[in-house]
């Protein structure tokens, strides 16, 4: 089969360690590795490298090539983001069109979590089997509390697998719900995590983006590939300039008239979209007072904090309770852990002060 | 009359900005300038400015002198530290025998505060007329609240003053009490708090001396004065070396048998004992929101939290509630802020650790 990771992403969620120049997908916030190599590791037994592609910003390609220097993989480095959309169309296009593969193809974000990757592979291992058949495939990822951070699918009830594995056709895709919708959701057992993961061919995708995004599509056609990522980026920048910013969800998986299915997947799965969630998410390298701590501090009575001290600086701690203390060279973030995710108020704050440095 | 400001004091209560480099004596957490010239500047009207003595350290002497540029005060250097009862020795020695003057001296400690220091002024100068009569008078501050974290002095409740001026006799000097003791003392009315403050004459000092610490006067008795305050510490080297480390309370105002007054004296005094005392001392600069900001720093939805930001470096703060956090060039300290005294803590691993670099 064929691998394609989305790399493009530019959040500040993680900010200060993640910057514009350093996404969330180039940090090594879990595992000792950057999450793109991650998931790179994660996927690697399902197809050789000259079929997994890494599709990244430009101004990532050098960072990704050191990253994968011991690997063939290919990389597409597009001008500029443009979101999901186009980048899964000009992928699709270079597999087929580029690489003469019409074989299934995973689409992946780079920077999610995953506990159980054996769970994984061969969840992604049955879609490819299913998208074989045309269609296309999503994961489902069980549910394990009435997340409200997440998208969801409901699944028709119908079971149409066989030999003990489960496959559902798609009823429809919802945003995130509030935590009543949410906990129903739960209780209900036809409700799954949304992890932005499907399985098709590149043929049917590309057929998809014909008939729900046409222009592009006519575009895509005219496009000249090339292995040499800076080039590729050059022959891609008339194309995405043309094209609107629109997400594959939005463009395509709500519009299209093939049958979609949802395949079930409990691996540990997270997006890891916040310092809780990956606060949450590295349980077992706590402390048995519950903290986690990322470099050298010293912490007195301290209970249920993260710190991350990439400053360079010596920190100590005294006396906290669930509080986040992420140290870098230029900036210092303190925060209530639980409200992590209000990082984006501090970043739309620097947004909107003019001062792009701390970006 | 005469002043001593005694500033030998190596305390890093306020880690990580004091450090034994740079006591809390040196730093200006408060009012905009090194506490040692503010407690300079709230006395300085009581005398001329050649009867004004600082005893600092000697590693300090170069730092007190640019503090001090535009003054003519005399400066003492030790030689090394031995508690308050060698420095007011030689002081009392340096005004009696090298100045030749036996008019009541003011003996403070460097680094307290004072709110309204009017009030202040007015207690010691009459604390120095009580003084020129013999005996030795301490400042007894009026408690405001069941502190535990300073000592008490219970005064004889038979009032000797007049004209609207109290003056009582010391019953006894007392330990810092535990909480319930603290209300009872609180409630009686009788008790002060010693602020280690106190003013005789030179003269009464020596004689005290003389029969509390006999070899330690004799020693005194030989030293030679200079007006070079390097000589001078080089002279008073061998006299330290052969003194133990002793606090003027515990050599002479408890074994004295001179009638020993208490001037009371309301006038906003703390010790600035804590990051979380200075807090306190501090309320009117803190935001609506009980948030006390030196520097610059982004608070988001923070309350009753204290942010020092000298390191250089951009801080934001998130949904924080009563924490401290000092971030400077080498060091990060996040805290409890009612939890600040175990800064000690943080200190004592140091120490223990072998690592100086940091203290």
């Amino acid at each position: 089969m064929n691998i394609v990771i989305m790399a493009g992403g530019s959040g500040t969620r993680f900010w200060p360690m993640s910057r514009s120049s350093r996404p969330k997908q180039m940090l090594d916030i879990i595992g000792g590795k950057p999450m793109l190599r991650a998931t790179y590791d994660r996927v690697k037994d399902l197809a050789p490298d000259e079929r997994i592609l890494l599709v990244v910003g430009r101004e990532h390609l050098a960072e990704t090539r050191k990253i994968f220097h011991d690997t063939s993989v290919r990389i597409i480095a597009e001008p500029f983001g443009r979101n999901t959309a186009p980048c899964i169309g000009v992928a699709a296009a270079f597999l087929l069109r580029h690489l003469g593969s019409d074989a299934p193809v995973a689409i992946l974000p780079a920077d999610h979590y995953v506990a159980q990757p054996e769970e994984f592979r061969e969840a992604l291992r049955e879609a490819a089997s299913q998208a074989a058949t045309g269609g296309i495939v999503t994961l489902g990822i069980l549910p394990t509390r009435p997340e409200t951070g997440y998208g969801y699918i409901e699944r028709d009830p119908q079971d149409l697998g066989g030999k003990g594995k489960s496959i559902h056709r798609v009823l429809r895709f919802v945003e995130k719900p509030g935590v009543d919708t949410a906990e129903r959701y739960l209780a209900s057992g036809n409700f799954y995590w949304n992890a932005g993961i499907f399985v098709s061919t590149p043929g049917v995708l590309l057929e998809e983006f014909a008939s729900c995004l046409p222009r592009f599509h006519e575009g895509l056609g005219q496009l000249h590939f090339t292995e040499d990522p800076l080039l590729m980026a050059e022959n891609m920048t008339e194309l995405y300039r043309g094209t609107e910013n629109i997400s594959f969800d939005y463009a395509i998986m709500e519009k299209t008239s093939r049958p979609v299915f949802v395949m079930p997947c409990a691996c540990g799965w997270s997006d890891v979209g916040s310092w809780y969630s990956l606060y949450d998410v590295r349980r077992n390298e706590r402390d048995p007072r519950g903290n986690l701590l990322d470099g050298d501090a010293l912490l007195e009575d301290c209970t249920d904090s993260f710190v991350v001290s990439k400053g360079g600086r010596w920190i100590a701690a005294i006396g906290l309770h669930k509080v986040l203390i992420v140290d870098t060279e230029d900036s210092l973030l303190v925060a209530d852990l639980e409200r992590s995710q209000d990082v984006r108020k501090v970043t739309d704050h620097l947004r909107g002060s003019g001062d792009r440095r701390l970006l």
